[in-house]
């Protein structure tokens, strides 16, 4: 993941003392990423190169299109800035009735929805297990995160997500301008590995926590979820539903619990 | 714009002695807003409640649907997270034409476009003009931004943006969970107000800027845009080709210029 998806260039910056410097800087990379099933458009996305096959995998997964990696027949990614995905055949009647079109952005997961009933998809909550994580374990995570990322990451250009089992081990780390697209890419290359659903992993991501971020993590079955920064309401409350862990402002040594505390060891 | 937007939830924090607290904790609202033509979902975005028929004004504005205030008959907010948009008898014609569907997110502004190259849509570029902004008043847009919002903004759950003249007095300011929809908002509401073309007017966002911001902007005619963290290598791009001066990472006493410099007067 290091030194990825950066383009340079030449800017003027003022620095602290008042004087100007013309000097190369490095910018995230953001480009169209066209995801097709067949010859048909499924969704456009802004997006960081790289990836791109676990971006598009993640996406389907996550909206309820493909369910196993055997609903995916073929996965290519083109030169021309294009994934094209051929379904099994049994799926591509499927992909019909769910009417899904338009496209997702840098920081969208919602596209192709018609209806404002149909942003909530149908996956089963969260089973009830014993599955816990202390404390010591979850502040370790921000930090490992970031050292799985380029020193560029720090700038703030670029989101990460990152997969890690209850024992803190990072798993899987991905970075994109967009936050979605960095969970979907995380998430497409657990489902691809055949690693979903993920019950008894963590998801850290890098910024805030909207409600698609905490409806892709319930679609690969994660029971913890964390954010550096804040949670939306409707991710609280969906996280709640869907019996999740939401942890946000995970900043050691403080972070806040909006659901589900009994996944965290508090007495040490 | 005080204290609008946000919901109270009771949560659980570690706090920085390690000690744990139960408390009411505010959060931002998201919340997703259907946007229709008649009958027709052209857009549902999570967003922010509140402003909600700017937002519909700005997003048609900038997607090149309407042009002039004339070119909606109606505009009307319903109590059920719908906005219904009702066209000038002309207009119905083009929209088919275009050909624009399926949604928005709270971070998005690209939705419903079928293919890549209609994500840059032909608006002209800004033409020269002599109008120039001094370092001082550059160095003072974050704040009064940051003034105009509540104090619960400064925990990164809202975005906002403001649209100043070149004098630096802040004329409209909204916020959203997301980039996009707060840009929205206050280009809807100067294009409501017939004050569009800004072409006297200089943009900031408390956030990133992505390229589907810089072209919200060029919709509008400003030619002067700022960010406090970082643009992404498109952003920069399309600024330089549309003649857009762009500013990143404007945290006083520093910044980056990264395209059209011209338009900042650094000799003081």
């Amino acid at each position: 993941m290091k030194e990825s998806g950066i383009e340079s260039h030449k800017i003027i910056r003022r620095k602290h003392d008042g004087k100007l410097e013309y000097l190369p800087d490095e910018l995230t990379i953001e480009e169209p990423l066209e995801i097709r099933i067949g010859r048909k458009t499924i969704a456009i996305t802004m997006c960081t190169p790289g990836h791109d096959e676990e971006l598009a995998a993640g996406f389907f997964f996550s909206e309820g299109i493909v369910r196993d990696p055997g609903d995916i027949a073929d996965l290519s990614l083109c030169t021309d800035n294009r994934v094209v995905v051929e379904l099994a055949i049994g799926l591509k009647a499927k992909l019909k009735t769910a009417q899904r079109f338009g496209t997702i952005s840098s920081s969208c997961g919602l596209c192709g929805k018609t209806r404002i009933e149909a942003i909530r998809q149908n996956f089963p909550a969260i089973r009830a297990t014993a599955l816990r994580i202390d404390i010591e374990t979850l502040l370790s995570l921000p930090e490992k995160l970031r050292d799985a990322q380029s020193d560029f990451a720090h700038t703030g250009g670029i989101h990460a997500a990152g997969i890690f089992d209850v024992n803190g081990e990072l798993k899987i780390a991905r970075e994109d301008i967009g936050r979605h697209n960095a969970v979907d890419k995380a998430i497409g290359r657990a489902f691809l590995d055949r690693l979903v659903p993920l019950d008894s992993h963590v998801l850290l991501v890098s910024g805030r926590a909207s409600f698609e971020i905490i409806q892709k993590t319930l679609a690969a079955g994660i029971p913890i979820v964390a954010a550096v920064s804040a949670p939306s309401s409707l991710a609280v409350e969906f996280a709640r539903d869907s019996n999740q862990t939401l942890i946000g402002f995970l900043r050691p040594p403080s972070f806040n619990i909006y659901s589900h505390i009994e996944r965290v060891i508090l007495d040490q």
